[in-house]
């Protein structure tokens, strides 16, 4: 008894940094949101949520106590400072692959992406790019701004070009943005997740970093988000994808625009937790 | 800057009302609901939320941009005084119908949909009515009183007469009502969409009204409402009904019981939003 | 007027005890739940939620005021005094069993099951349990205590024996808990309800007990729930498996785990309501 | 156990109609609530929240359990039919006058206290009335209608006539209402509860009817109503005042428009519940 | 009807910007907020629950439909982009206060008065302020950054310089933040509006900017807001400070921090509208 | 950065356990709650939002950063199983004592000041005892139960005897329980803190455990609890209350019944955790 001040981690996050692979951290920024903010809570109740929880996955047959996970908290973060906010996720991730492991980031919301593919390129040029959403996120800016949680796609093509960046589950956007995608500079699936199998066997050997924008979900499933946009997909689907994914090579990866405030049941909440449980069991080799 | 007072639509529905072939405009009355009250503020609450999409359909491939739809507001409605309510939406109801335009109220109760299929009728004797809805809504009276949420389609039987209107989705009634429908009076479908397609197809060419109580819907995807009643239809079967629909002649339409105060995360409203805007570009010619 | 003082029943559950052959009762006791308290607001809550449904279902072509139900409110349980709550919990199912009726218990945690099972089972020592449940319940203990709601089918076993508990849905546990029902222990199906048929088949004539925990639906559809675990049946689901029941010999059920303050809504609680409305109907003989 | 179906009473108000003196009912009605409605929901819930309460008051040193009450539970009143609901009320409160007993009523809205004084009027023709409101409640009319919750205290003036009306607390309301009431129709008391003793002096050995709208308190005391107004009494000062009555002789009274749907975290209810309790006991000789 | 598209102002705001010598005007703004932020939705949310108002205030005697108020609506502010927000808010004040009316500001949060005292300041530079709020707002940076809601004082002191800052109600802030003050750069009065009689008639004839952080009131009377901070001012205190400002010449003055989200009841709305209404009273000449 | 393991203390607790001299911890325990639990979440909830507060009191110019305390986390107390859990909180009060440090828990119900004030007593015969409530917590038993929140100062009396127990704010229990009090068992203030410099000013040199059952606040200040109880002190009572006890010998203290679930604006939590700062910088020497 006594022994520490009190620790909070994700379930079963309970490695040392120096022995852990993973490396889960929460990236509490949520400062270019349009609609409803409120993203930059997610880690922090998702640790406390986490514990309604069991640690094995009857899906994966597999139990995160057999892990070496570590759950380093949430960044700190200057609120109103976008930029410091993008290099300080920039830094945290480039020291977690210069460790040699693999960095998971909760977000906040899907601009904290930006900065981590970019350590992640930085690293491994020949990087992909799987991104689940509900929005296309190929904004060229937000009324004038380039860096903008719609835009964070289009950022991250910027530098990674056409044919790295596969898309999912998208069902709105502006027209163009639709037609740009279409144009061949991103592989874009709307409304559902055809052609994912395809997809996965044709990056299997490459390093892919994995967005998962949790508004991909239907509503239904998952109200507690900024943007809620009715007709996407269901937890029976999302959870299949993850385990469709056993077989890619996961170098880096994020979920992220949990908003705890309109989760009053904590049911939106618990499908983040749970999402993040079964990617970290997933990926584990 | 500082033009106008403050101007509040549904999104894009930035149309003049003469150049308007649309009209939109919301009837906050719920004076007879049994159960839980509030619909009264749907339409007011759906302004605002309507920014969090986007004016593009990816289903349809359609942008509201490219259309001309007025959104007029909130008719004013004395609470406590049905008739008089129920007057003022009939009166509204017409004079967008002189004016050759197509009305489409966002309701409200269910109620309010019988003045305004009462005006449509007035003016296209052969009208036919599409209603989707988890109740029967065919009551000859509620404790007593004809004129009820519960009865409003038996109302409208009252002049419409036999094989004029078709239920979709129906769930909960009166043993009463579903033997009512079923001596042929309406054409009900119970649970689901069965038979939408033929029925559309029949209906080709003549003049509908189509009446959308949104708790059709599963409350898992919709449950801000009065009286969310488990076992009906996904927001895709919705939409999809909806696509189907481009090739009817809808010549007034309404959209109702929306409750925002049981929205707490805001999805209902996000669902509701989402239908006015499909609506919407389907029924552009 | 003013014969009675108050009296609140579920809907249509008027009969007098003499007169019933099934006797609905609230059990209010969550003394072990070890995540988010206050299923024992379940029963109250929802005898005045009922209100919401009608008494007639589409589904079954019943209607409950064909049928002698009797609501005896809730059983008054001594809070932190877990011994005590099971006691008069075993003994008021014991009285109804004597009576020669049929006990239909509204829980409170899922311990609650434990005492009515024992009930049934020392009057039909023939008993087979049917257990709905997104968590396997199979605990030896829980930090050293043997009763707690996680271990109540455990417990349940102790007496019942081997291949007499068939579990469905069931998402959530620990890798031994698993492993133990796959040991012959009991007849578990993971995720979803794959084998009821056959289950219900091969248990015509003898007698049933039959255990729905609330959250074996997704939480989208049953948010309202201590532990919510994504991945769920559909509404559509239970209410099938509920109809597939008419032939079973069911001498005692209960429904249990709605936590209301978590149903900000009331979507949950109208499933709950329904199901025991669907329930009530399909035990009449 | 099993004798009687489930009752449901305010705490300790358990005698039957025939032994009570005092006879207390709910009046589920909100049909001309113009903001936001729901107060139809306040006796049902109250009676299930008075369990938090004691029956003994140590501000009285008196306990329910010494007196007869009797809790009839709510009155069926059509919604959407203002007249009937009305009249039900009237006849309600009749019957106990005319048996002998005094009528205590849970709202609903305001307007339900119109038929009330009028039964007691009746009976009581030298009739004088003691409201606390935040809100006039004297308009001719509201948008056309002269029955409504903002006209209920101009309608008791109809027949009451001046000198009759003592109202307290009052804060808001239309110009012409605080000019109308001041040509001497009512005696108004702005702000806060002056004058009050002195009220209470002048109206000994008279028969008075007292209407309580709970938004008299402070919202900070009292969110859960319908229209809040800030710049109330505090509950010490409703206390204090419910003491000072204790002279008084009250032949009938009501406390209304608490809308439980606003009151997220029961205090607004556990207000309501302590203020039915302290006028229950102080009415008693 | 249907002359023009809805307009949507707060309550009896309906001049045209021509006739107006108010201008009231949203600054949705909430970027730098570190706790919780939500702000941003407070004016939109004010116009709608304004008409839970009425016009007449009967502490003034004044009644807003004999004035001329202009309701400009929200401006259009670039989320995660501080600068040109500040920007677009000092235009729009320079702009009102060039046509010779006055600035009425909705925050927000308190970052946006910055820009607003700016433009004032600009145009009376004898400018004093009178700031209520719970914390001192006096951080040379947060976190490294020089333009924060918690340094907004500061930063008006930075260009207007000692004694000309007036700080009532504060209870919350760094022990360097109070020093700073005490050492002669601003009038600080802690906890409470002691000596604010004689910091209004020291200003008298000189112009002053008022802003009004609305956490200067208790949580109890104003709980939706980011940062609660218990032990603040009543709602009677706050009136009545408004009330002896008849005498100042307010040139320019602002309401922020609601935050409409953490408001469940609308209590917290009600009180900001109520303040804007005797306001906006008490400023007319 | 990466160093430790996710860290989550009380707002400015973190110092190492060696070298505090106050140790904070959790006792999440709610077993025996009547009416609405919830409670055992409170010290998890306050770690997070005590980041709304400042470190420094204006109040009694102190600031946390100046002291060392040490914050253990929640103790692991078994649900269902009061007898254990009474007993490891009764460990842990010991250890710390033991230890030479001071322990300041946070509840949980009330019933967890049992063990501690029995830890205290032990090593401190002449222990006194303060208590802030407003039930008077003096029942012989509840439903039979002799350990239970209402019981738990008569079953601390039943070690510490007369005159040992004084009791402030007091407003809601059984006759028997003011009675048992009047004949001298406890010194019980109704209502108020009248007396309580007296008490203080008694107490000089005696060892003191202070216990706050926050619900002694008016519900309009701190709703989030169980059992709302209108007519309590305000903050500034209490934080009044507090300063003044800077002069006694405070050997142990508990601040219990934050039920955070019940406040949704998050006021209430803000309450709780000043009121502990606020304790915290009040009794280091």
């Amino acid at each position: 008894m006594w022994k520490d001040r009190n620790i909070s981690t994700f379930i079963a996050c309970e490695s040392t940094y120096k022995e852990a692979d993973t490396v889960l951290f929460g990236a509490p920024f949520d400062g270019t949101t349009t609609f409803r903010p409120g993203t930059r809570f997610a880690a922090e109740v998702m640790r406390m949520e986490s514990y309604g929880l069991e640690t094995y996955s009857p899906y994966l047959d597999r139990d995160m106590e057999d892990y070496s996970i570590f759950d380093g908290g949430d960044l700190e973060l200057p609120f109103g400072n976008k930029e410091k906010a993008l290099d300080a996720i920039e830094d945290a991730v480039k020291t977690i692959l210069t460790d040699g492991k693999r960095p998971f980031m909760i977000g906040g919301e899907h601009l904290v992406s930006l900065p981590a593919i970019k350590a992640c390129y930085e690293k491994y040029p020949d990087l992909h790019v799987i991104h689940f959403d509900a929005h296309t996120d190929l904004r060229e800016d937000y009324m004038g701004e380039p860096l903008s949680h719609s835009s964070v796609i289009r950022r991250a093509w910027d530098f990674l070009g056409d044919g790295r960046i596969n898309q999912f589950g998208i069902r709105s956007g502006l027209r163009e943005e639709f037609k740009w995608a279409a144009e061949g500079h991103t592989n874009l699936t709307k409304f559902n997740l055809e052609g994912l199998k395809e997809t996965i066997d044709s990056l299997k050997g490459k390093p892919v970093y994995l967005t998962i924008d949790l508004d991909v979900l239907d509503p239904s499933v998952f109200p507690g988000t900024g943007t809620p946009e009715p007709g996407g997909i269901s937890f029976h689907d999302l959870q299949g994808a993850i385990k469709m994914m056993e077989t890619l090579d996961i170098i880096g990866l994020d979920v992220v625009e949990l908003a705890p405030h309109y989760d009053q049941s904590g049911a939106s909440t618990a499908v983040a937790c749970k999402t993040v449980r079964e990617l970290l069991l997933t990926i584990q080799k």
